[in-house]
């Protein structure tokens, strides 16, 4: 087979103007935001249709090409990178809202809709879809599902997963499989839904999603935010909001070394003993009294300094210096963004984890994390001139997931494996995990041509 | 093979006093809560420990012996049943909480641990375990998790699998697998936990599973109940209460004809002109002015009567009600109990049809709907002399399921397909879904010895 034969006969399968093949155009689907070095792609599919994706699969399955299906392509993992002599098949133009119905709560969409996009069309009706990924403004259902997209709102209201009732996918060999129900029950036949989110693209192409619309809130959340002398404290204020019961719909921490980026680049007035700073979020009807009592929790774990929102604009200040976090480290290199998750009491052994990697291996690294739910993005910085992380960036995350496995964490909390995590996961999956994955793998894609190389492979 | 022969060298694998063949004690562990009648078991593995599943399943898989493992055997759809020939395997004696942690709100179970044990320990740190089918206080975590169970409570806080993090599980031929995490959030490798739950045990076995704890509420709901003089008034209800954004912990529709059944048994004054009474709870801190609020959406949707709980007694008089529905049915004759669910706006064509059904088939059919979830449960009532439903139950039984997938809605909300749903099954998965799951059933069980006939099967 020469690929030019070969997208000769895909060009005759679907419509016009559907697939690119000019290197200038292929190369801007080719990455996602990792500094990864994709593979060269025979070109791209830009899919209208579910049957565009059907003619598609069929053709690769004749030809036995391998396919990439990507959205937007802000994964942080490698997990929508080109793979060399492979097609990257984009969701991004399927973008139609099927279906909105306010009395089920539920919607109908297609893969390329911006999460934003399916959040706005909710509130129209006094809904929201809950997932929230920083990304949410630009990235698509389709790149959520396929990582179990989570968020700033997580902690309250859940996962991608939990908020996917069914879906639509196309097999690899073209068949074309509906999942799960439009019903928030149900128990008929295996999990095929569930399987299907944060499966990578690796079992099959997900052409529509049938998700859960949750109530809005109805006044703009308020919001806290507090400095503490000490990691510990703040981890001690993350474990009393909880206990409370206070359930906050936000609840992120920020360490010195992320503090110190956004200082350095917009000057927060950040006091240097400063060690940690959390911010939490009500959007209860009582949130302003919710509010003040974790404002009273932080005062009681030792916060050096607290601050209550009592107007819109002083939340959005506030949450502000959480917006800031990735673009104040972008400024200071390049950037290998982790995402593990350890159980909340383990936050602070985890931090000090990261901590000590980066002073034995000499290595700048930032964490964020959602705090409500034992969420790290450990972001190791260095510098932009290179390709790749030098080796002891490589050394210092090797600790890093060392330790949150060892803490009865995970590799990943909602950005997927990709190629950036595959050589650690046996350590997280074990041998019979492993074999029972590639069983399943083995299910769907026999051929293997399903984004190969990523997550879960032979 | 003998099955003596068989069953000595099982014998001499396990600690003494964990196999009984005893007939007498064997067929106690034969049925579940239907008519079926089971077929003849080999014996009973009354396992304390996961190495006494091990050493179990390991003959099972040498000696190909079928093996059917079970909880409490309250289950309601036949797939806990013994079949002929083969082991039946109880983890009834496995009540090990071997975890509770506030701090991290979870908990390792062993499977026979009761719900409601699990329940009051988590309720002695101000947690609670949130999924409560109604047969929480004699049924176990192991077959809640094997049928994916709800509850009252789910319409609030959701159901087993979303109450479920991870699992320790012996597959078919002994080797131990260990799927999910102890964190809240994580997507390393496919989501093998959420494909246990509610796969009947055609897959493996449970021997443990890391749960989800919640906060629970600081006091005792708040209840009210309504009388409506037609269905559709009091779906109308339901909707009202939903967009409302109410958040009731609990919201149960009665019909004409369980409250009749009630009525006849208890004498609760039912006025002849009711169709439907709906119970609903509100959990929260303003639980009181949510309940009053629910009243008077009750009201302006036509209630005939409504009634708002101001004690904890006047509570337990009104769900009082909702509690003697299964009895007063039972003492009408024998139940075929169904589990339809449908989109909650499709909730009074899916009653209308089951009138219609009830009427053409000359079948007493009486309902209770879990309505917040649009989950039915329709009970036809039979003669208690015969020995399974008669063909005009399975008639009106199949106009049942058939509204309610043309409803867009599923087979089982939460008892899953076992195997009195078996010939519906294919009409929801169709040719596709169908393959895919025997692809995963082989990829686990590929002698097929897991509960064989059972929900997903060839």
């Amino acid at each position: 087979m020469t690929p030019a034969t070969s997208l000769d006969s895909l060009l005759r399968v679907l419509p016009e103007g559907r697939v690119v093949t000019d290197p200038d155009v292929t190369d801007s689907y080719a990455r996602d935001r990792t500094f990864l070095t994709p593979g060269r792609a025979l070109g791209v599919v830009l899919a209208r249709t579910r049957d565009d994706v059907v003619a598609t699969m069929r053709w690769a399955t004749e030809h036995r090409v391998p396919v990439v299906p990507r959205g937007a392509g802000t994964g942080l993992a490698g997990g929508a990178t080109a793979v060399e002599g492979g097609l990257l098949l984009s969701l991004a133009r399927m973008t139609d809202i099927r279906e909105l119905s306010p009395a089920d709560e539920i919607a109908v969409v297609e893969p390329g809709v911006i999460n934003a996009d399916l959040d706005r069309a909710a509130r129209a009706h006094g809904l929201m879809y809950a997932p929230d990924p920083s990304s949410y403004e630009i990235s698509t259902i389709g790149g959520n599902l396929a990582t179990n997209a989570g968020g700033l709102r997580c902690v309250k209201y859940g996962v991608t997963r939990d908020s996917t009732l069914g879906l639509e996918v196309v097999l690899p060999d073209g068949r074309v499989l509906n999942t799960g129900r439009r019903t928030v029950k149900g128990v008929t036949g295996y999990d095929l839904t569930g399987l299907f989110v944060g499966s990578e693209g690796t079992l099959g192409v997900i052409t529509a999603a049938t998700v859960r619309l949750q109530r809005a809130p109805a006044a703009p959340p308020a919001t806290v935010a507090a400095e503490f002398p000490t990691l510990r404290q703040a981890a001690e204020a993350v474990a009393a909001v909880i206990a409370a019961g206070c359930r906050p719909s936000l609840l992120e921490l920020l360490d010195r070394a992320t503090l110190k980026a956004i200082d350095d680049w917009r000057n927060i007035g950040l006091d240097p003993d400063t060690a940690a700073m959390l911010i939490a979020q009500s959007d209860t009807p009582d949130g302003q009294a919710v509010a003040e009592r974790m404002a009273a929790l932080f005062d009681e774990c030792g916060a050096s300094f607290v601050a209550a929102s009592s107007t819109p604009q002083e939340a959005d200040e506030l949450i502000g210096v959480r917006r800031m976090a990735y673009e104040a480290k972008e400024r200071l290199g390049a950037c290998l963004v982790e995402d593990v998750c350890v159980p909340r009491s383990r936050l602070p052994e985890m931090i000090s984890a990261i901590e000590a990697a980066a002073v034995r291996h000499d290595v700048l690294i930032c964490t964020v994390a959602h705090a409500g739910d034992g969420n790290l993005h450990p972001v190791f910085v260095f510098d932009h001139g290179l390709p790749e992380p030098p080796p002891q960036v490589w050394a210092a995350a090797d600790e890093v997931f060392r330790a949150a496995l060892d803490l009865g964490g995970t590799l990943t909390g909602e950005h997927g494996v990709g190629l950036l995590k595959r050589r650690w996961l046996d350590l997280e999956t074990g041998p019979v995990g492993r074999e029972v994955q590639l069983g399943i793998k083995q299910v769907f894609d026999p051929l293997g041509i399903m984004n190969p190389g990523k997550a879960i492979q032979n």
